[in-house]
C-alpha cells in the first residue's frame, strides 16, 4: 500500500500534494513540514496574527464526525492563512436527501473548492475522496475511523523536537488503546521515520494490535516497567465512543493498570515529558497532578497544533 | 401580481432591488444578469479568488428551511464579494421564543445588514420581507414554499446559454413533478421570457399544475414523445419531503415511467444536454449513467450557480 | 465583592481588561465607554462598514445558552472589528466528552485566543474564567445566570444618553421579573453609577430581590402610580425560560397587572421613552400598539447594542 500511497499523498514533483498518512510519506519531508511549522509558530506573536498565504483560497472543513477540538484547530489555522472558510457537518446535510459521498464531493468540487479537510468514521474515507479530486484539489486526513490521523501525529513530532531537540536519542512509550487509536498507528509510524531510538508500546493484551511489533514497538503490559528511562510517554485518550464490546476495563480499573501519577513516572528519566492528544479524561488516563506538572506538554501541543497546520496546508496548496 | 410584483423587484430606477420571482422581471434584465454572471465565472480562475465589490457590507443568509446546497452556494458567492456573513437558522433561533417573523426582520434591519437571503417553507415569505423593509435592503428569495426559486431558475438558464448560445432554437422539456416544484415554476416563466422556440412538461396526470398550459407549455405523459428532439432536457428532483398525499408512485414506478435512460435520450437531439437542480436521487429521476454521461451538466448547472449568485446579489446591492 | 471585581475587571493601568459587570466599574469608566460607542455609531453609514481595529485577533464566542439576538450583536461587532471569529456552541462539543471548563479554557488560550465572549447558565462563570486566564486574555459576559449582563445595561445606557442627553435629571422605571434578571441587576447598578435622578422598580411582591432597596430603587407594585412623570421605562422580559416554579402569573394575568399599555403611558411624561431588551412577548409584557409606538425605542437599543459592543471589545484588547 505504501507506492500506492505514495502516489497519492505526493505530486509529480515529489512535493505534499495530499496529506493522509504518514505511510508514503518520507523523514525529509516530514522533517520539511516541521521547518516549515516553525516558521508559522512566530505568527502568533505578532499583532496581526495572520499571513495572507491562502487569501482568496476556499477550504471545506467536511467533518462526518464531531470533534470540536480538531475542527477548531484546523479553523483557527484557515483563518491565519487567510483562507475562506465553508463548514459541512454532513450529519445535518444533504446526505441525510440521499446523496452519495462521491456526489457530495463532486459537487463542492463544481464549486471551485481548493482543500477538503475530512474527519470521517470510517477508516479510508479520505483516501478515497483524494483519490477521486480533479488535479487542483488537495484533501487533508483529520482523522479516519481507526486508520490514522497524521496532522496529531506531527503535532506530537513537532513537540517533541520542539523540547527534545531530535528523535535519534529517545525512548518513546505510548500507553493505552493502541488497537482502535488511529492517532497510535500515525504515531508510531513517525517515530520510527524519524529514527527514534527506542519505541514501546503499554497496553492490555486485548487491545493490541498485529501490526504493533512489526512496526519495530516493544511492548509492554506492565506500565511501571514499560516507562522505565522513558524520555517521553504519550497516554492515549480512551475512547469509549470507539469501543464496540466489553474489551476494556472501567476507567477505575484503566486507572490501575495504565494510569500515570507521579510515583510511576519516577522510574522514567527525570525530563521526561508527558503528552495527550487530548481531551483528557482526568483519573483515567492520569491524575491531575500529573496533567498539570511541569513534565507535562499538553498545552504546548495544542499550541503547536496550529502551526503545524497551517505548514500542513499551505505545503498542500503550493506544491501543484 | 405581476404589476405589484414589478414594483417590489425593481427600484425607481428600473433597476434590480430585490430578486424575489422571474415573474415581474424582463427579458433585458435576465440577459444582464447573465452578462454579468459571464463576467464572474472568470473570478473562480484567479489565484485570489475574490473581488472587493460587497467588502463591509453585510449579508445574513435567514434559512427556515434546511439546505446544504443552495446555502452553500450563496455563502461562496458571499465570500468571494468579500461580504460579511451572517448565517442564521432559524429553526434554532429566537423565533423559539416566541418572536414573530416580522420582529425578526426588524431586529436584524436595526443591526444595519444590507440583504437578506430568505428560505422559506411558506410561498410568499421573501416577498412578504421585501414588503418590509428598510428601503437601503436588498432581499434574495432563495426558495419559498412550492412558489419560486428564481436563482436556480436563473443558473439554469445560463447554464442552457453558455451551451447553447441562445434560446430562440430550442426545445426544452422539463419532466418530473411540477405541481410541487417551485423550480419548474420558476424555469418556466424563464424560458418563456427568454423565448425558447417549444418548452414541454412531462408529468403524471395528478401532478400538472392548472398554470401549465397558459404558461404556454406544452404537455406529455409520455416520456418517450416527450423528450423527441429536445435540445435540453431538465429532469426535476422529486420533492419526496414535500409530498402531502400519496399522489406520487414509488421511486422504482416513478423510475420506470419518467426516468431518464441512455434508450428514452436517443430520441432526443444527438446534442441533447440533460440537467437536474440536485441532488440526484439515482435511480429514481435518472439512472446513473446518464447523471455522468457527456449528456450531463448537472456539475456545470453548481459551477454557474456561484457566478450567477454573485452576479444577482451584486447588482442588487449596487442598485440604490 | 466590588473590590475583587474591581481588581479583575481594571489593568494595573486603570484601564477596562475584562467586563465583567457593572459593579466595580465606575462612573468615568461607563463615560468612556459610551463615547468610543458614539464614535463607533458612524462606522455603519461608512460604505465599507468596517475598522481594522481587531484585525489578526481571535474572539472565542462561547456560549453555554443560546441566544441568538446576543450572538448575533457580538459577531456584527466583531466582524465590523476585523476580527477573526470561532463560535463554540458547547451543548454540542467537547464537554460532552467529559471536558471539564477549565480544560476547555485551557486549550482555547493554547489556541492564542485573545478574548472570550461568554455565556454561561451559571452566575459567575465570566468570572471564574476571568480569574484564570493569561495576562493578554480579556473575557466579556454576555450574560451569566441571574447575575449580570453587563454589554445590555450598556446598551441600554447609550440608548438612554443619545436620546435623553444624561441621566442627572431622569426618572427611570424598570417592570418585571426583577428577582430572575440578570438585565435587571446590570441596569440598577449602571443608573446608580450614572446619576439618575430616581429609580424605581415596578414588581409583584414575589418577585422583588432583596437587594432591590439597597440599590436606592423605590418600590412599587402598582404599574399606574409606578409610572406617574417616569421619563423612561424599561420593561423586562419575562423569563418563562428561567422560572422555577409558579412564581409568575400568566401571560394574560401578568398583562393585566404589569403589561403597559398607552393608557397606562399617558400617565409617564410626554417624552417618555419605552425600552426592552428584546425579544419582545407582544401582549403580554406591553401591547403591540406600544412596541410599535413613537415611544418605544427598542430597535435603536438593537443598533446601539452594536456601537457598545464595539467600543467595550476594543477597549479590552487594547487595554495591555
Amino acid at each position: 500500500m505504501t507506492d500506492l500511497e505514495n502516489n497519492i499523498q505526493l505530486g509529480k514533483n515529489g512535493r505534499l500534494r495530499h496529506f493522509l498518512s504518514i505511510d508514503g510519506l518520507n523523514k525529509a519531508l516530514l522533517n520539511e513540514i516541521m521547518d516549515r511549522a516553525e516558521s508559522f509558530t512566530s505568527v502568533a506573536a505578532q499583532t496581526v496574527k495572520k499571513v495572507p498565504l491562502l487569501r482568496g483560497k476556499t477550504i471545506v472543513n467536511l467533518f462526518f464526525e464531531n470533534s470540536t477540538r480538531t475542527r477548531t484547530t484546523f479553523e483557527l489555522a484557515e483563518k491565519r492563512l487567510s483562507a475562506d472558510i465553508l463548514n459541512i457537518n454532513i450529519a445535518t446535510s444533504a446526505t441525510s436527501k440521499g446523496e452519495s459521498l462521491l456526489d457530495t464531493i463532486r459537487n463542492l468540487e463544481a464549486m471551485e473548492v481548493d482543500m477538503f479537510v475530512v474527519r470521517h468514521g470510517e477508516s479510508g474515507a479520505a483516501h478515497f475522496i483524494a483519490s477521486c479530486v480533479k488535479p487542483h484539489i488537495s484533501v487533508i486526513n483529520g482523522g479516519d475511523g481507526c486508520h490514522a490521523h497524521p496532522t496529531q501525529a506531527m503535532l506530537d513530532m513537532f513537540t517533541i523536537r520542539k523540547i527534545k531537540g531530535g528523535f535519534e536519542n529517545l525512548t518513546v512509550v505510548i500507553i493505552g488503546d493502541i488497537l482502535h487509536s488511529r492517532v497510535a498507528r500515525s504515531q508510531l509510524r513517525a517515530l520510527k521515520m524519524l529514527g527514534a531510538k527506542e519505541i514501546r508500546i503499554v497496553a492490555p493484551k486485548t487491545l493490541l494490535p498485529s501490526f504493533a511489533e512489526s512496526l519495530g514497538a516493544k511492548v509492554f503490559h506492565d506500565i511501571e516497567i514499560g516507562v522505565e528511562n522513558a524520555d517521553v510517554i504519550i497516554a492515549l485518550r480512551l475512547q469509549k465512543e470507539r469501543m464496540q464490546s466489553a474489551l476494556l476495563p472501567s476507567g477505575n480499573e484503566y486507572f490501575n493498570r495504565f494510569g500515570l501519577t507521579e510515583r510511576r513516572i519516577e522510574k522514567a528519566n527525570p525530563d521526561v515529558i508527558v503528552m495527550h492528544p487530548g481531551p483528557i479524561n482526568r483519573g483515567v488516563e492520569m491524575e491531575s497532578k500529573v496533567a498539570d506538572s511541569p513534565y507535562s506538554v499538553i498545552l504546548r501541543q495544542v499550541t503547536f497544533g496550529i502551526s503545524i497546520r497551517m505548514a500542513i496546508m499551505s505545503m498542500a496548496m503550493h506544491s501543484k
